[in-house]
Parts: C-alpha cells; sequence; structure tokens
C-alpha cells in the first residue's frame, strides 16, 4: 500500500523572495499553469494586500486542478479574527486553501511581535477557526518552528496544537532561517509525531542556507511528516527554498521513495520537467544553471574519457537514471560518435534527414564547436543552428545581401526644453541585382523611441522586393541579451524571437562586441528563416 | 575530547571536470595556494601524464603545508605495478600522497574493465603496496562504491581490505555516480564500520546529482567517516562534487560538529571563505552564484519586509550564522514588499543616516516603487539607490550636467571588401559652467569594435574637468541587460557593474525602450556615485 505525499510550490510566494525577482502577473499566471499541469497539489499564489502583482493575479486566477492558495499571516493581537484588515485582504482573495504563517518560537513572540505567549496562541487559533468557519481549507505555516523547539519544546508544539484543534488541515514546520541541518529536522519531527501531532497532518518547509534544503525535506519524509513546499529551480528568500525540481525526480525516480508514496506528479508529467525549469529561467532572463541535478544542461554530461567511453557500452555504468524520465539528455564530447547521432536527431527535427556518415555532418559539429567558442549559443537558437546547417547542406538559396548599414543614437533637448531620444537607421541591402536603400526612425505611434534595434528591424523589413510580402506579418515577440565574457573583452549575445502571423515563433542568436551589430545578426537570421520556411 | 576530521580537495581534478572548465597551469597555482592558506589537508593537484597542464602543474608545484596529491588508477591487469606506465607517471609526479582510483563494483570488473574479480583484487593490492614501497601515503578511491555495495556486499569489502593490508592510509568511498540518497549513505557506511573497516581511515566521496552532495558528506561522517573529498563552490563532473564552500562553515560554525571533530581551517581562516569563492568564479569568469549557501550575494539578503523589520532588531531573528564569520555581509535590499525599516536599514548601509518618522522615508519608497513599476530594479543596484535617496534628502551635488549626447553606429566595408564595424560617440557635458564636448570611438587598442556602450563610456569618462582624476580608476566590469516587458511595448534594464582602482565595486540601473539610453543612464549613475563616495 502506498501513502499519499502531498507537494505544496511557493514559488510564487517565497520565490518571489529571491533577489532581483519581480514576476509580472502575466508571468505569475503563466508559471501556475506550468505548475497545475506538473500534478503539483497548492499552488500558493502570494500575499493579497501585500504586494498589488498579488493581488492582481488572484483577481485573474484561473480554475486549477491543483488547490490554489492564498498566504497571510495570523490575525494581530487585539482584534478579532473578522476585524483584521491584513487577514480580510488574505480571506478576500477566494481561494480554496488559506495558509498563515504564525509564531511558535517564544522569544520571536516577546520579542518581535511584542505580545504575551499566550496572546499569539489565541491568535493561531481564532485565525484558523475563522478560515475554517468560511469554508475554506487552512493552513498554519509554524515559523521559525525548529528553532523554537530547541528552545521550548512545550510552546512550539502548542502552537501546532492549537491550529490543529481549530482545525487545521496541516500544520507546516519552518526552518525559517535555514540553519538546521537534516539530522536535526529527523530527530524533531520524529519527537514532533511522538508527541502526537500525525504525520499526515505535518507538513515541511526548509531553506538551503547550508545546501541541505533538499536534503531536511527527505529526512522530514523519512520521520514521517507528508507535505512538502518548495519552489521551482530553488527560487527563494537568501540561499532559496527545498528545490522541488530535485525532489519530485527523487521520489518518483528513487526505490527509497517510488515503492512507499504516491505524488501527484506522474511518470509522463516528469518528462516536463527540463522544460519547465528552462521556462522559468527564461521568464527571469536567467542563464539556466548548467550544474542543476536533473534538469541542468550539465546533469548527464559526460566529460572524463574513461567514463564516456563506458557510457557507450552501457549508459547505467555513470548514470543514476534515464535522462530522458526528467526531459533532459545526454552530453558527450561532441567528437565522438555519439556526437554525430545528437546531431543527427537536431537536424531531423528541423525537417533535414542526413545519412550516417555524411561529412558534412562533421562539418557541422565543427563550425557549432568553434561559434559556441565564440560566445554563440544554440541550445535555444535552433532557427539559427538550422541556418548554420543548412549552408553546410547547400540547401541555403541566398535571397538577398545587406550591403550597409548605419543607426544613429541621439538624445537632446527638444524645442520643449525637454530631454528626448531618437534613433535613425538606413540599410542597403541588394536584392535580385537592385541595390535599395530603406531608412526607418524608432518612433512607434504614440511618438516614443523604441531604440535602435527597433529602428534597424524596421528598416530591414521594409523594402525586401519580392520576398517583402512573406515577412510582413513577422514581429519580434523577444529580445534576450547577455554577456558572455567579462570585462574588457565583454562580448554580447543577443536572442531573438519573432512570431508569424500563423503563430509560429522561433529563435535566433547574433554575437558581437557591439550590442546593435548582434542584433542586427540576430534579426536577419530570424529574416532568411522566415524565408526558408515559406519557401520562398 | 574532539577527534580529527581530514578535508580534501579536489578542485584541480574533479573540479576540471565541470563542462566548460579547463583550468591552465598558473591558474592551477594560484588554486592550490588559496587551499593551502585556507587550510585544506589534502590537495588533489591532477592525474600526471593523462592531461599536459596537469603535468605541468606538478612540475611547479610549490611547497605547501597541505599535502599535495597526484591521482591515477590502479594497474593493469597483466603487468606488474613497477612496469605499469600509467602508474609509473603518476608517482614520477613525486608527490607525498597518491589516490589511486580502482573497481569495488563487481559489475564494472567484468563490464568495463573485461577482466577476473580476482585480478581486480591484486591490481589494487600491487598499486597501494608499490605506492607504500616508495615511501609514500598512499589513499584507494573505490569508485561507485555504494552501488557495488548494493550488488555484492563482500566483494565490495574485499577491495578495500585488500587496500588497508596493503597500507593505505585512507580508502575513499565514491558514491560515482551520484544517486546515493543520504539516509542510505548512512546504513551503508555504519555497516562498513561494523565489517571492520575502520572509520579513520575511510573517507567520503559523493556528487550532487540529486542535490544532496554535502548531506550525503554529513551523513557519512555522522556515521564515522573522518575524512570529506569535495570541491570549492562545488565544481566537478555532471552535477558537481560536494561543495568544500558549504561543508566548511558547516563543520566549523553548527554546534553538533563543531563540539566533536577538529579540522584544519581555523575560523580566522574561514573569514576569507567568500573572498576565495569568488577569486575561483572570476578565474572561471563566472558570475557568483549569488544563492550559494553561506558566500553568495544573497545568503544574507532579507527582502521580505517582515523580516528586514526584525533584523533590525536583532540579527539572529532571521539569521542562521554570522555573515562576518565567512567574510560574507548582510543585505537588505530594496523592493515593492520593502518597509521604512528596512529603507533606514538599507540608508545606514550607504552611510546614510535618516530619523525614524522622517517624511523623506515615505517620499524615497513612493520613488523607489514608482520606478520599479518603469522596469527599474534596485535590488542589485545599491549605487543607484543610493543616488535616489540622496537626491530626496537633498545631498547630491550636480557634478554636472549632461546636454546630449550621440552614437553612430555603421557597418560597411572597409577598402579591404570586409565587414566591419564601427560607433562613435559625442557626449556634451556642462561642468563649472563650461561646455565641454568629447568624442571617442568603440575601437579598441587591437582594432576590435567594442560596441556603441563602449564608445559612449569613453566619451562620457574623457572630459568631467576637475572631476576627471577620479575617474581615472573606474572600470566597466559587468553589464547585463533584461528585457522588462515583452512585444511592442518592451521596455530595456541595464544593470552595470563598476570597479576602480581601490577594489570597490558597485551596481546601477538604467532603463529605457533605448537600449543605448538605458546604458547611459546605468553609465551616469556609475560616474555620479563614484564622485559622491570619493567626496568630489
Amino acid at each position: 500500500m502506498t501513502e499519499r505525499l502531498y507537494l505544496y510550490d511557493t514559488t510564487l510566494r517565497d520565490g518571489q523572495q529571491t533577489q532581483g525577482v519581480q514576476f509580472s502577473t502575466a508571468e505569475k499566471l503563466r508559471i501556475a499553469e506550468a505548475l497545475d499541469e506538473l500534478g503539483i497539489d497548492y499552488i500558493e499564489g502570494g500575499w493579497p494586500g501585500a504586494n498589488p502583482t498579488d493581488s492582481a493575479f488572484f483577481d485573474e486566477v484561473p480554475q486549477t486542478r491543483a488547490k490554489m492558495t492564498a498566504f497571510g499571516m495570523t490575525k494581530r493581537a487585539g482584534r478579532s479574527a473578522e476585524n483584521d484588515d491584513v487577514l480580510a485582504a488574505v480571506m478576500n482573495a477566494g481561494t480554496q486553501s488559506v495558509c498563515l504563517v504564525g509564531k511558535s518560537h517564544d522569544f520571536h513572540v516577546t520579542r518581535a511581535l511584542g505580545i504575551t505567549l499566550e496572546e499569539n496562541i489565541e491568535s493561531i487559533r481564532a485565525s484558523v477557526a475563522h478560515i475554517v468557519a468560511q469554508g475554506r481549507e487552512a493552513l498554519f505555516d509554524a515559523e521559525h518552528f525548529f528553532d523554537g523547539y530547541k528552545a521550548n519544546p512545550a510552546y512550539a508544539l502548542e502552537s501546532l496544537n492549537a491550529a490543529l484543534k481549530a482545525g487545521a488541515r496541516w500544520v507546516v514546520l519552518c526552518d525559517t532561517n535555514g540553519g538546521t541541518l537534516p539530522a536535526e529536522i529527523s530527530t524533531i519531527v520524529s519527537e514532533v509525531i511522538a508527541a502526537g501531532i500525525p504525520g499526515d497532518h505535518l507538513g515541511i518547509h526548509t531553506h538551503n542556507d547550508t545546501e541541505n534544503a533538499v536534503a531536511g525535506s527527505l529526512a522530514a519524509i523519512d520521520a514521517g511528516a507528508r507535505q512538502i513546499q518548495g519552489t521551482l529551480n530553488g527560487l527563494g528568500e537568501r540561499c532559496g527554498n527545498a528545490n522541488l525540481t530535485a525532489l519530485i525526480p527523487t521520489l518518483l525516480l528513487k526505490a527509497r521513495y517510488a515503492g512507499r508514496f504516491e505524488i501527484g506528479v506522474s511518470l509522463d508529467a516528469l518528462e516536463g520537467l527540463t522544460r519547465i525549469s528552462r521556462m522559468l529561467d527564461e521568464i527571469l532572463n536567467r542563464v539556466p544553471q548548467k550544474q542543476a541535478a536533473f534538469v541542468g544542461a550539465s546533469a548527464f554530461a559526460h566529460k572524463a574519457g574513461l567514463h564516456a567511453s563506458a557510457i557507450l557500452k552501457d549508459p547505467s555504468t555513470y548514470e543514476h537514471i534515464e535522462p530522458a524520465a526528467v526531459g533532459n539528455r545526454r552530453i558527450i564530447p561532441m567528437s565522438n560518435q555519439a556526437g554525430q547521432s545528437n546531431l543527427r536527431r537536431r537536424l531531423a527535427d528541423a525537417g533535414l534527414s542526413v545519412e550516417k556518415g555524411d561529412p558534412a555532418l562533421a562539418r557541422i559539429l565543427e563550425r557549432v564547436k568553434a561559434r559556441e567558442t565564440d560566445g554563440y549559443s544554440y541550445d535555444t537558437a535552433q532557427a539559427s543552428f538550422e541556418l548554420l546547417a543548412r549552408e553546410e547542406l547547400g540547401l541555403l538559396p541566398e535571397f538577398f545581401e545587406v550591403k550597409r548599414y548605419r543607426v544613429t543614437v541621439e538624445r537632446r533637448k527638444n524645442k520643449y526644453d525637454k530631454m528626448v531620444s531618437l534613433s535613425e537607421a538606413v540599410v542597403v541591402v541588394k536584392v535580385d541585382g537592385h541595390k535599395k536603400l530603406s531608412v526607418s526612425e524608432s518612433m512607434d505611434e504614440l511618438g516614443c523611441d523604441r531604440g535602435p534595434v527597433n529602428a534597424l528591424a524596421r528598416a530591414l523589413a521594409k523594402d525586401l522586393g519580392p520576398y517583402q510580402a512573406m515577412i510582413d506579418d513577422m514581429r519580434l515577440v523577444d529580445f534576450k541579451v547577455r554577456i558572455t565574457q567579462g570585462g574588457t573583452e565583454a562580448v554580447t549575445r543577443v536572442i531573438i524571437d519573432s512570431e508569424d502571423g500563423k503563430g509560429r515563433r522561433w529563435s535566433t542568436v547574433g554575437v558581437s562586441a557591439n550590442i546593435v551589430d548582434a542584433s542586427f545578426e540576430a534579426l536577419l537570421d530570424a529574416v532568411r528563416w522566415k524565408l526558408v520556411r515559406d519557401q520562398a
């Protein structure tokens, strides 16, 4: 008989406490959708009332299979739960579940809140009772539980019991400061269960301050806790929360857990894990961590010569799981056989079928390698990769030639003595033997400057002669810039996402020390790919 | 009585198996020196004979307090240890210690090596005996130990016993594929010790494939192992090795270990940990991981409003250790969620003491919030935040005024019929009532185009009259770009990191639909901050 283990995601709330992270409402909706598809049980959407984008998210929140959860704090002392406006804002989000953080460490009650221990217990009790009375599911987040338990176990337990007696579905043990080691978590969770708190009402919420958040969560499960809180990619305050991207495959694929527990994520959904992890990085415009467990680009990269040759005989010699199980793939140095079969698969994805042993394969691999050394990246820029391969295969027509371009960026006072900026671009192309000069400026319909890349894109796509009709429905939808080498050697990589009238979306890459030139290269590839695909 | 625990660093060997990492000899020497200063017991320098830079490193290796260790593999079957040229190359490095990897998993002996189980045991015995006969200290790295023990415990133990009987100082249990969970490591290490292998001859070598490498090492110590192998910043094959940068402070600062064990690293040396971690990233030209445990820039960043206000009352409320103990520091970032106490704390960090209740506080918060809505982010751009606050507080002199600028980006054929790009910038400033025109181009000393932002930065910093001397030692060290709103409304956020001759580093932010203009704004802030801090 397998037991049910529940996953609680707090990417949208605690994950947003990551330094530099601030989701827009649209981004929150996209993440919530991905979490729901994955099979997470609870999605904590934010703290309504505390943050304008959190409130906006709950206004627009979609129907999910997962229990949508609003986060807040227990009512303040000296007023009733019904009359606490902070709590009211949380309740007004109308979610199925409500999770309230409260104190369980005596020192924090007296020191940070400045109230009596009894007043705090009453706040917990009354707040949970209020949630339950409204027909919602209540969760109590016991802040600083482990430190509190070490200092005053009786009081820490009293806080949990107050919540449970008032009807809380879950009490969650939070290692708020992240300093509790897995062995201590194991001991304390066991003691808490021995003291009468049922394990199937007990959650665990760890932080990664000693790099033990995942292990601390596993230790709590081993000791009997049945809800795990964490975030995608381990986002979160300070060093982050427990990383669900590492925990989920461990629970599903490792014999120790797979046989004992059932979770909401299926083996099928697990195959989407790498994609979801990368999508989050893309939203955050972060370089995905290559070394991330399970989902990192290097997670199944076998660099050591001894390992690579053994892997060819039998992948299980140096792999703890099958990479495809988490939607990831094996990487073996380009030079050997596996490199070529990877390449052929990728070419097939682009509709290019190339025979095994074709000498063009080696040439393509070599060029990709050389360009990656220069700062290019073809991980996402599939369209640019396809153009490079077509060139080596002799399958890329030269639609037009860019003879030169010039962009001017200016900032000065206008006639009203206000500082304004404006860009102007001239692009000269040769199409079908005809030279064409196009000029464009960066001002949009509202008179706002949209910058030099915009001016350049418009000038390039203004008159391509016989091809013009094919690119009229193209639209630049995203633009990402990364510095691939720091300091004085700085090289800029630009990735451009384009879209057309048919809803197709494709990515191209450009690299240069000159950011405008890198952008132009990516723009050019975007246009060429569209012409190739529409069979100009 | 405290027991001695030994630290074995393999940054220079297993760390070099990280995808994209290849140290030069000079870099290896610099890292070895830092490890030695830190107080590591063993430094594994590489595999002499297998890799040219490894051999060169051992030729130039300095005298260290740490035991310098060469890595290799047990002799091949069918020849004597004396006549194995691979082993000879390892011995010829002349190190005090020699660590040999060998098989302890029966499946790998027969499948990967294709020899009998007895031949493998004999290879281990003879190789270790050979090292000891030459007066060196021998270590045996038992590859795939945990998987091997699960499959055939008797044989796995036999491999360890063969090495110990031949005189090995240490036998090291390697979780080569990284898939063994901490609880299993705990059980197996206990069983190995119960079977007669002394814990003070037992080492642990874990990988991070389930994000549990640190926890696995701690579990092995708890079970009785007394040597830990790992790398700085967790470098290493696939997902990396056990991260010594997280393990060392845990061993020194957490009561569970600090009281029981003595390690070679002192509390004084620990204060250099953050610096060493950043130095390694600098050598690798990597952006340091902000969320890294203990040493990350965000490790003590308190973003949540509730946390920040409590931290002001007492740092122990939301910090598991004192940041200075590892050479790190506390950060209270500005954000949507920040309150006034958070703000006052951050102003104090910038040397600005503002009374509680000062109406400027509300004005500053409001401006930060409004600018964040426009796409600015002050989490990392502390210098731009300080300038904004100083402006509201009336503490920001107007050093100079930018009247206008113009940048031209051009790409065309040069006289050799080759496509080249070049940028030219003109900046007009008014300093002390004098108008100054400066012009600069984007070509560096080698004749390479470094792009429009570079040209603009140089023109801006070319002649600021009386302030020029103060900014001459400024240098742009990093440049990050993010599109904060997609589609046609695209707004670009640029973050620039600058450095000066004193080694100070500061971040500034600029936002505009025009990427050049956003960069210019950030550059301008960088210059102004430097002038403020140097009390121009």
